[in-house]
C-alpha cells in the first residue's frame, strides 16, 4: 500500500491551534453533544459525566484521556494477506465512493442497481491503486431494503480479496457484518485480535449522535471493528459559516465518538473522521471540491495529527452533474489537498459524482489516474550522482537531444509517470482515432477492464457457508 | 494583486541542495553554455571567462557575483496604475496564455486570427484575477509577419491597460516594443527608470542560448526591461530523464541567462524562468500536468529561493485536446503546485490546450475559474473569537441547522467563494436549465464578457502616436 513520505503541508500557527483547542474544550463542556442512545448515556453518566437528556456535557480532559486509550496505528486484515491495510503514521488507504443512490454511464443516469454494485466492486479488486471497494459504493436498488446489507457484504468479501467497510445502517446489520466476516476469517476471535472491517459511523451534525449509527457502532467497536467517527458538516447548514468554527465542531463530535468507542472497549481502533465542504448560499445546494474544503482538509490532517489520532477524509468529490472540466478539477482540488494533509483513510476516492448522488462509471476512471498520478508524485525521488545524469550532457551536448542517450535508453520503460487515461496525441492522431474525450476514453477502459475481471480464488466451503448464512439471515428478516 | 502569504510547501532537503548546488557548478564549468551571438562571448571574454567557439566555461563564483546584482523584487508599471504588478517576494502575477497557432472554440479548432488575439485581450482585460493578457496570446496568422508585433503590441496597449510582454522574436522587434512603450509610458527615460515590459528569453535547451533571443535580451536589459531566462525542458528530449539532472540543468541555464543581463547592465531586473515538464516515451509526445511537472515545479520555487530570485513557472498547462476532464485536472495539476512554490510571474495561466498548440476560449474560463478558486484558498483565514461562533450553537442547538442563524446572516454574502463555471445545481434545474456541461457554459460566460467589454480609456494623443508609428514601421517592413 501507499505511504506518503512526503513533507506534510501546514497552515495553522500554534496560536491558531491553540485558539482551536479553546474552542472544542468550551463547545464540548457548555454546549456538549447528544447521544440518542440510552447504553451510551450510561456509561457517560457512569464515567462521571453530566448527563441532561440526551446532552452530554464532557470535561475536555476526561475526553483527552479516553483519546489517549485508542490505538495510533493498527491494521485491518484482508482474505487476501497482500491486501492487508495498515491506518495510521504515513500510510494512505484508499476507498471508492460511498452511498449513491443512482449511476451514470455514459449519457445514461439511473437508479442504482445491485449489478451496478458488483460491477464498482469488480473495478475496485482491478485497480491496485484502491485499498477497498469500500462499503455501499452505491444503493442497489433493485434488492429488498432490509436484507440488501447481505448482498452487499457478500458481494464485498467474494468479488473482492480486499478489505470491506461494515453495514451501519442497524445494530442488526453491523452484527450481520460481523458474523459473515467471522465466517470469512474463520471464527469471531481472529477478527477481534486484528480488525476485519472499518466502518462509517456519522455524526447528525451539528452535535448529534442518533440512535442506529450508535447501536453500529456499539456492535463494531466491542467486536474491536474499527469505526471512522466522522462530523458530517456541510458549512452553512450543518455547522457555521466560519471554518475555524466548523474545525472546532468537527473536534468537539470526533472526539466525543471517539471516547464513546473507548469507553465500550478499551483500545479499539477509531479514527477521526472528517466530512467537511460547504453550501452555496444562494441555492443551499451542498458544494465539493472549493477552497473551504481544501482549507479545512488541511486544517483537519494538522488537527488529528495534534490529537495522535489517524484521520479520514478528502476523495475525488465533486458537484458536477457529468465527468467533465469541473468533475476533473473539483476531484483533484480535494484529493491534492488529501495527499498533502497525508490522510490515512480516503473514502470517495473513485467514482463520486453530482454531491455524492451518483456513482460514475467514468468518473471511476478519472479518478484512478488522478489516484495513480498523485501516488507517483508523492513518492520522493532520488537524488545521487547517477541521476545528475553528466555523461549524458557530454554525450549530448549542446542544443542536442536526449532520447536516444545510453542515460535515457537505460531507464526510458520506467522514468516517468505512464497514464492510464490522459491523452498527449497529437491533434491528427487524435482525430484519427475517434477524437474521443477523456469521458469517451475512460468508458472504454472501465469496460475493458470489467471484461478481463477474474474472480480472486476463495475456498468453496467458506463460500457456502456465507450462503447459508445469507439466505437463512434473508429468511429470518422477511424478504 | 494577489499576495500569497501561505506557507511555502518545500520537498528538497538540504542535502538534496547541495548535490544539486554541486550539481550545476560541475555542468557550467566543465559543459558550459553556448551563446550564438558575439556581443555574448565578447562580454564573457572581457569579464575573464573562457569561451571557445560559442561555448562559454563558467565561473560559478562568477555566475553567483553577477546573479547578486540582479533585483530580488522590482515592479512593472501598468499604464493604469491600479494594475502595476510586483515582481518578487510573495507577489503572485498571472499572465493568459503564450504563442498557441491555433484556436479552439467550442468544436471547431482552426488557425489563430488576430481577431482572437484581440478577444483573447479583451478576456484578459475583463477579469481582475490577471495582471497582463501576456505577450502573444495566440499568432495572428492573418497578419503580415515582419510586421505582426507592431499589431500585437498596439493591441495590448489600447484594448487592455495592464502590464504586457515584449516581443522576442528578433532584436528589431525588441526594439520596437520599447520604442512604443516609450510612446504609451511618455518617453524611454520613463521606462528605463521603471520597467513598464516584462519578456521572455527561451533558451534553446540544453545549453544554448541562440541569436535572435539573445539580440531581443540585450535590447531589454540594456533599456531596463525585466526578461524572464527560461530554460524551456521537456525531460527526455530536451533534458536528461531525472528530475534531479533536469534540475541541474535548469540552474545552468537560467543562472548563465541571468549573468548575461547583469553584465549588459547591472542591475537590470531578471527573472529565474522555468517551463519544465517531460515527454510521454513511447510517442515522443509532450505531456503536461504530470507528476514530474508537479515535482519539477515545487522543487524549482525552492531553489530560486535558494538563489534569492523571483521566478517564473506554473500555468494551467494540459495535453488534452478539448476542454474535458483531463484538461481540468492536468490544468489544476500544474496550478496548485504553483500556489504551493508562490511562483513570481505564472505564464499560460489562462487558455492553454493542446500542448501550447491552442487557445482555447473555454479553456481560458475553466482557468479563470482555477485561479479565483487558488486565490481565495491561499488567502489565509482569520481565527478569532467571532470565527468559533460559540453564538450561533446557543442559538441553533443539537441537530438544527445554521441557514438562518444570525451569524450566518451576517456573512453569508461573503463567507464562501462564489464560482464563476462551476455548477451545483441539482439534477433537476441542471437539466431544465440545458443540461451543459463545463465548457458549453464557459462558452455563454466568455460570450458575454466579450459582449460587456469596454475599452480603457486612452488619451488620443498617445493613441494617434502609436498609430502613426505602427504604420511608419509597417511601411519600413515592407508589409
Amino acid at each position: 500500500m501507499f505511504r506518503n513520505k512526503m513533507p506534510r503541508y501546514e497552515i495553522l500557527s500554534e496560536d491558531a491551534m491553540a485558539t482551536l483547542d479553546k474552542g472544542w474544550r468550551r463547545l464540548i463542556t457548555e454546549i456538549g453533544v447528544e447521544f440518542m442512545d440510552d447504553r451510551a448515556l450510561d456509561l457517560f453518566r457512569k464515567n462521571g459525566q453530566k448527563v441532561e437528556d440526551n446532552k452530554v456535557f464532557l470535561d475536555p480532559d476526561f475526553v483527552l484521556e479516553q483519546v489517549a486509550k485508542a490505538p495510533r496505528e493498527f491494521d485491518i486484515q484482508a482474505r487476501n494477506p497482500e491486501n492487508n491495510v495498515h491506518i495510521g503514521g504515513d500510510a494512505m488507504a484508499f476507498s471508492a465512493v460511498y452511498g449513491p443512490p443512482f449511476v451514470r454511464e455514459g449519457e445514461v443516469r439511473r437508479d442504482a442497481t445491485f449489478d451496478d454494485f458488483q460491477r464498482f466492486a469488480k473495478l475496485a479488486q482491478s485497480f491496485p491503486v484502491l485499498d477497498s471497494a469500500g462499503g455501499v459504493v452505491c444503493e442497489p436498488n433493485d434488492t429488498p431494503l432490509d436484507s440488501r446489507h447481505l448482498d452487499m457484504i457478500r458481494a464485498l468479501q467474494t468479488l473482492t480479496d480486499k478489505i470491506y467497510m461494515g453495514n451501519v445502517v442497524s445494530g442488526v446489520n453491523a452484527a450481520d457484518t460481523i458474523a459473515m466476516s467471522s465466517i470469512l476469517f474463520g471464527s469471531r476471535e481472529a477478527i477481534e485480535e486484528t480488525p476485519a472491517t472499518i466502518s462509517l459511523i456519522n455524526c447528525n451534525s451539528p452535535l448529534r449522535w442518533d440512535d442506529r449509527m450508535l447501536e453500529a457502532q456499539f456492535e463494531y467497536s466491542a467486536a474491536n471493528q474499527a469505526v471512522v467517527l466522522t462530523p458530517f458538516i456541510l458549512m452553512g447548514a450543518m455547522s457555521p459559516v466560519t471554518i475555524p468554527a466548523a474545525l472546532v465542531q468537527q473536534i468537539t463530535e470526533a472526539l466525543s465518538g471517539i471516547a464513546l468507542s473507548q469507553l465500550i472497549r478499551p483500545g479499539s481502533p477509531t479514527v477521526f473522521g472528517s466530512f467537511l465542504s460547504n453550501i452555496d448560499m444562494q441555492s443551499g445546494s451542498p458544494t465539493f471540491g472549493t477552497p473551504e474544503s481544501g482549507i479545512g482538509l488541511l486544517c483537519t490532517g494538522q488537527i488529528a495529527r495534534h490529537f495522535g489520532l489517524p484521520f479520514r477524509t478528502g476523495g475525488g468529490l465533486t458537484s458536477s452533474q457529468v465527468p467533465d472540466a469541473q468533475a476533473g478539477y473539483e476531484a483533484l482540488m480535494t484529493m491534492m489537498p488529501t495527499f498533502l494533509a497525508g490522510a490515512n483513510w480516503v473514502m470517495h476516492s473513485a467514482g463520486w459524482l453530482e454531491g455524492g448522488l451518483v456513482a460514475g462509471f467514468e468518473k471511476f476512471i478519472v479518478d484512478i489516474e488522478l489516484l495513480q498520478m498523485l501516488q507517483h508524485e508523492f513518492t520522493p525521488m532520488e537524488i545521487d550522482e547517477a541521476s545528475m545524469a553528466f555523461d549524458a550532457h557530454e554525450e549530448v551536448g549542446h542544443g542536442g537531444h536526449f532520447l536516444g542517450a545510453m542515460h535515457t535508453m537505460e531507464r526510458f520503460r520506467t522514468c516517468f509517470y505512464r497514464p492510464l487515461l490522459s491523452s498527449s496525441e497529437n491533434y491528427e492522431r487524435w482525430n484519427r482515432n475517434g477524437g474521443l474525450d477523456t469521458a469517451a476514453r475512460a468508458t472504454k477502459i472501465y469496460q475493458d477492464k470489467l471484461e478481463a475481471y477474474e474472480p480472486p480464488p476463495l475456498d468453496d466451503a467458506i463460500a457456502a457457508e456465507l450462503d447459508e448464512y445469507v439466505t437463512r439471515r434473508r429468511a429470518e428478516l422477511g424478504d
